[in-house]
């Protein structure tokens, strides 16, 4: 019988399966005690059961590879600090120890005082880190039961589930699970990020699931609006399909976009570069007739591994993207581990209180001079392939500039005389650091190109982490101190003929590209997965209208008025 | 006999006393192992002596009490971090484990380990990390055996020792001691930033210290050289005296300028406002002539203390502060805990990746609504009492102004309804975030007054964490993207008629005096003690002539040439 249930949309898209219905093994434990003399081995017992969930963690970790080791690993190792966090385990020792309660309900109660913590805050995004403390908590329960507590999913399927954690996701997609429903959780939880990063649709909080789903229901789950239709009837089933169709053409249409030129109405050309970190992102690159790579990022050769790789590992992957390119140019940017990408061969450092200002991109490599080197020589090597382009991250000024165009220079004079062939590598830095991006003119002669990285950009200037849920509302690149910024650092880079393009996911964002070319900007780097949507949105610009409207836009004088502006460029 | 003996300086002053000598205990400890039935007791013994190291951290934190508390509680927050790292206790259990060592030799062995990770490095900063593990380390040991590891000193005595961890140096300060002596350390290391932030003359790295030096010796040493003198002969004498005469001549000279007007060479008048954050800061503001409070911090009513401060508890602590300035106003910032002031009463997150860029300032008093109203009331009672001006930290934009400026007009009403008297009071921000700097033009008309503060901004500025003792090189105001911010910052609030203060570091710093000044600052805020230092420096100096040399000044493109433009100036 037909039935509508509604939750909150956790992750958009919407599909059409049978579901498969996991029923919650709750943590409903009484109060028990133990005997003195049991002390001891009910702590063991509960810290084999930690042991486990650990080992299993880093097993889930190992597994893993690709763009979602990245992803998914953020999360399993916020649960992996979780069951080292001190304060969860000393509490439990204390529980076992001094009130003699049982592991399990020693479990039980330091969840609820944990969970307490963040149930009584008003905000929203305090209150989805419950889901975290259930999820590490109840994975020790089960080990303490030596209980599976994996789900399993099967192609085609939509779980519907009490909870599911960030890490089982993974799993679960590549069983080919294609939906999920959780009677918890939220919208701003860690389970709803990652499966928008991972677009596999989620409502969360549709606390009837459990109780009117049953296993091989048919089920249509729109995860943007959170509506869920259980055995869906005709008219239903039209809709989405009708839907289906909608979505498809689209994919058609841009699909025919692959070979047209990225040229605004009124014909201003407009060159998309790509960012790329593997061969397929530049194989997709060259077939979308990217104007180059403009951001290849070198950190995946040195992440998820315990040596560092040398100068001829280095030189093969480098010159595989040249060729790959096959003379378009290619962005080599130097090493930008630290901040979130933290590596496992002891380059950087772990106990730094503030990774996102600290020791990290050109400032590492600077102080690790035989690093740089080795990987210098392995993007030097590669020029003699193919057009090669230096891009150096993190810098803050002059002085950096000037430090690495002298190593270069080094290392180049080393390689001819070795014998090497190397080609002509032009040298540009980010433009992140607010300080850079203002003291631009004292050194803008000293570079050849710019890459605007607005995600640390905004970061830094408006002082908000970009990966903190709780203040997400403050990051955005609609600020007017960022528009001035961009402004600036755009006409100094035109002023000074020295190409300039943005590389940070506002480039990446179709709803952006008319803010950007109304402040001037003609380059864009982006991964290949949005280029066509962004040479769409371009397509429809009209670019002298856009300048026109420039000095409106420089006005806005708050994040209300700049979107304003934007729903007004577009319409 | 005499002797000299040279080291590194880890912190300034001369000091003149016996020396107290104390001889290592050096981790020597040969391999050893254990049966396979005693790993289980092995480990226990460890943990036990793990406990206890925590344990004695503990109780020296809250023997802790005043400004100390924070300076040294960072340090052993610190140790006490590296005590729960869960890889150095994996690591510990598995060589007792696995290896079967005893728990003396598995201690060399997993700090030979994480010391040769550091020592493997270039930098010396990360050389100096050694200590602190060693000091850590040294701890264990030390309770394993049940040996009391507490370093004694005694009142006019100078320690030679090894090391002296930070935690230690604290206590040697309050038994008297006026001067330390190691064989090993860096000027980079905690105990020399300690020492430093202390004024407890310091020389490291002096390796024959132990061999040479006796006990009840008498010494000369010079922290700021690194050179020490032993038994020390009459020249050497003579020259000590010279000195502590030249010293004294300055303390008097420098108090002679108690009572007079802060005013430059060619009678321009500057206002020197105190930061304050204790009924004595206030009231030796005031007997310096302070022009007023610029800033009085909230946060000492928060920290160190498990509930939080109700309104009648802040209102007595703000009048007292109104009250002592007897007319000068009083600017109270609005509570600035988060970044690195985290406090126990649940407020702040514990868990932020970068509490520099997380829910700190405004934000948290925007995101906890009850806490900040009841701040704002005690502020708005404490007015009826004086001049009070209220200061918000961390805003970002028009926004936080708007909501701050609704939310202090709401609580006024409500304090006139209830028939309580109070005054007006101005609304002002702290200039910090670099987009509130960029974005003040969009904004500057809905605030009464302006207040710089340097550290942060510079901080975000240049992305680079003030703590972070492996950038010290990086974390400077002598950029030039600082200038430009600065300068434009004054000119557009002298434009809009709005007072402007700087009253971060930078105002504190006799040497920097000329650049703020020429930059057209005429507002200064900085902690009494070093009132009469600036205005001594300020007295010396030609408004004029510095505004003249501004042009030269905005042109200088790295820190060397702004360093040049400063000793120029001075010259």
């Amino acid at each position: 019988m037909r039935q509508a249930l509604t939750g909150q949309g956790g992750s958009r898209g919407t599909v059409l399966g049978r579901a498969r219905v996991r029923l919650p093994h709750a943590l409903q434990i009484a109060e028990q005690h133990i005997a003195a003399e049991d002390v001891s081995s009910e702590l063991a017992r509960l810290h084999v059961a930690i042991d486990v969930v650990r080992a299993e963690m880093h097993e889930l970790r190992a597994r893993l590879h690709g763009a979602l080791a990245q992803e998914v690993g953020e999360f399993l190792d916020l649960h992996a600090l979780m069951l080292d966090d001190p304060e969860l385990l000393h509490g439990l020792d204390e529980l076992v120890r001094v009130r003699r309660f049982t592991a399990d309900y020693a479990l039980r109660v330091q969840r609820d005082r944990l969970a307490g913590v963040f149930e009584a805050m008003d905000d929203p995004y305090f209150k989805s880190r419950v889901e975290d403390i259930d999820q590490v908590i109840g994975r020790i329960h089960a080990a303490l039961h030596r209980r599976d507590c994996e789900l399993r999913g099967f192609a085609g399927e939509i779980l519907v589930a009490e909870s599911v954690a960030p890490a089982e996701m993974a799993q679960l997609q590549a069983q080919g699970v294609i939906g999920l429903v959780t009677t918890g959780g939220s919208p701003l939880g860690h389970t709803a990020i990652l499966a928008r990063s991972l677009h596999m649709p989620l409502v969360v909080d549709c606390e009837a699931a459990l109780d009117r789903i049953n296993d091989g229901d048919a089920l249509i789950v729109d995860g943007g609006t959170g509506r869920i239709v259980v055995e869906p009837g005709p008219q239903d089933l039209r809709d989405y399909q009708a839907r289906e169709r909608g979505h498809l053409r689209e994919k058609r249409q841009l699909a025919r976009l692959r070979r047209e030129p990225t040229c605004t109405l009124d014909g201003v050309d407009i060159r998309l570069f790509a960012n790329a970190e593997s061969r397929e992102d530049v194989a997709e690159a060259h077939s979308l007739g990217a104007a180059g790579i403009g951001l290849y990022r070198t950190e995946f050769l040195f992440l998820q591994r315990h040596e560092l790789p040398d100068e001829d590992e280095q030189f093969r992957a480098y010159r595989d993207a040249v060729m790959g390119m096959s003379g378009q140019p290619v962005t080599i940017r130097t090493l930008d581990v630290g901040a979130d990408k933290t590596d496992r061969t002891g380059l950087t450092l772990r106990d730094e209180p503030n990774p996102a200002l600290g020791l990290r991109g050109v400032r590492l490599s600077l102080a690790r001079r035989a690093l740089f080197e080795t990987q210098l020589r392995a993007v030097l090597r590669a020029s003699a392939y193919g057009r090669v382009r230096l891009l150096v991250p993190m810098v803050t000024g002059a002085e950096e500039v000037r430090e690495v165009r002298r190593e270069l220079a080094r290392v180049a004079a080393a390689l001819r005389a070795e014998g090497q062939p190397i080609g002509e590598v032009p040298l540009g830095v980010m433009i992140e650091v607010p300080a850079a991006a203002l003291a631009l003119p004292s050194f803008i002669r000293e570079v050849d190109f710019l890459s605007v990285g607005t995600n640390d950009l905004v970061q830094y200037l408006l002082a908000v982490d970009r990966n903190h849920e709780g203040l997400g509302r403050l990051y955005t690149p609609l600020h007017p101190a960022v528009i001035r910024v961009l402004r600036d650092t755009f006409m100094l880079a035109q002023r000074h003929a020295r190409p300039i393009a943005v590389c940070g996911e506002m480039a990446a964002a179709p709803e952006y590209a008319p803010l950007l070319l109304a402040l001037g900007l003609t380059d864009f780097s982006l991964h290949p997965g949005t280029m066509l949507e962004v040479r769409r949105r371009i397509r429809d610009c009209d670019f002298a209208a856009l300048q026109a409207r420039r000095p409106a836009l420089l006005r806005a004088r708050d994040r209300d008025s700049i979107e304003r502006w934007l729903s007004e460029a577009a319409g």
